[in-house]
């Protein structure tokens, strides 16, 4: 049988997503803990890979089950797999699908925030959560630079410049960037079709600049035509980031589990 | 020259806010970083001391430094502590205050928060600041029966029994108790005079057994009219326990640092 869940994760202590040789990662972690309570090999398809660092509030996976469960015992099997999970990784939804569901290629739009702390001190509470500047941001100057950066873009500046090697297209869509602020964090609310490598924590790199004045609003339509990753900012810190949720026709994560996810809708 | 300041930490890893001869505390981490930076051996006083695991938003405590600084040098200062303290330890704000103000003495009010979590699966977001309660609670039973606990009473049934053996009054005033749903969270606002030891992890077990069913609303008059521990439940783990803030006449965290300050006022 197959299963959309909703993952909530830290991802503080983790080399990213994608299971690697050497590092420990979210899916060697979900796939181990589904060995330990299947006594089988079940491999897990994300909404999206996260880099080192960055956390999950609600990321979908897939996996296939080699057998059907009941669903009065479902509930069980889900808190079997989150007592054998790190408490930093945890399953917080999950639905039986149609066959044809694809975490990756059913998803019709993903969803990010980055967290900034605007605050003269740092705060102990959002240590591992938040990008911590220190000095005021120009709020009216950051929500005007995004707007040029919805719709559909070739967004080469804001990626690394491996697509250009590999002759990937570098062609996105953005829906919305939101700019909340939530005293003392500013939060940029991102949805759109797909993120390139990096692009929101370098386009937030681009916002930080603006919204200190060292960049003009403008500037980032320069730089978005410039196709050009040296126009453009430093790559923000991993830990700011946050995949909020993926978006399917069929499947979704409860709005009440994602505080987050509530303040954009 | 006396300062009052404004702590934010985790409680997590520390045995409680007093120092301990072989155990780490917050007071010895705060001592030790004054310490270092003023080359001089500075003694803090809390407005009250957490036990070990319990955090703290807006902690206020007080401390003397030996030199006066011009107020443009103690931003740097405070900089400088925050760099040296571990970092589940910030301070966030500061005062000058005058001599005779005291962070336990001068404070006319303490309000901590108890943190519940309310979903059918545990949440890596909120392992180590929530009490995870995976049945549904009865919100309307729970704000009836706190209603039976505020004002002036002997609250002996909520505490460890060694105030008895100590001759100690066991009377407090508690101004109100709040009950806010914040999905997935339930939060438990308490406003006092001050708290006996444990006294809002036992209320809270009490409040918990109400809002599934164990016990009813006018059970907790029962409990308290009896002034025994052993008619009250249980002590709640201290990981959802946050001391919140100190109400002083002259010294206030600025509200807009703590965003659960803000829900109750």
């Amino acid at each position: 049988m197959k299963l959309a869940c909703t993952v909530q994760y830290r991802g503080t202590d983790y080399h990213g997503f994608q299971i690697q040789p050497d590092a420990p990662s979210i899916q060697e972690e979900l796939e181990k803990a589904l060995q330990t309570i299947t006594r089988s090999s079940v491999k897990v398809y994300p909404a999206g890979r996260t880099d080192a660092g960055v956390h999950a509030y609600a990321m979908v996976v897939h996996f296939e089950l080699p057998v059907d469960f009941a669903p009065s015992d479902m509930q069980q099997f889900f808190y079997s797999l989150n007592c054998v999970l790190p408490k930093d990784i945890t399953f917080i939804h999950f639905k039986k699908m149609p066959k044809d569901f694809h975490a990756r290629y059913s998803c019709v739009a993903r969803n990010y925030v980055y967290q900034i702390l605007a605050s003269p001190y740092k705060m102990a509470e959002y240590e591992d959560t938040t990008y911590w500047y220190r000095k005021t941001l120009n709020i009216e100057a950051l929500k005007e630079a995004v707007a040029h950066l919805i719709g559909e873009h070739d967004f080469a500046a804001f990626t690394k410049e491996t697509y250009a090697k590999n002759k990937e297209t570098t062609i996105r869509r953005i829906d919305h960037i939101q700019v909340i602020e939530e005293s003392p964090l500013v939060l940029l609310f991102f949805q759109g079709s797909g993120f390139l490598h990096n692009m929101i924590r370098i386009i937030t790199g681009c916002l930080v600049d603006v919204a200190c004045g060292l960049l003009k609003p403008d500037d980032l339509k320069r730089i978005l035509e410039s196709k050009d990753r040296k126009q453009a900012g430093r790559t923000m810190p991993a830990k700011g980031l946050f995949f909020l949720y993926a978006q399917y026709q069929d499947y979704q994560t409860p709005r009440k589990l994602v505080p987050r996810y509530r303040i954009i809708q």
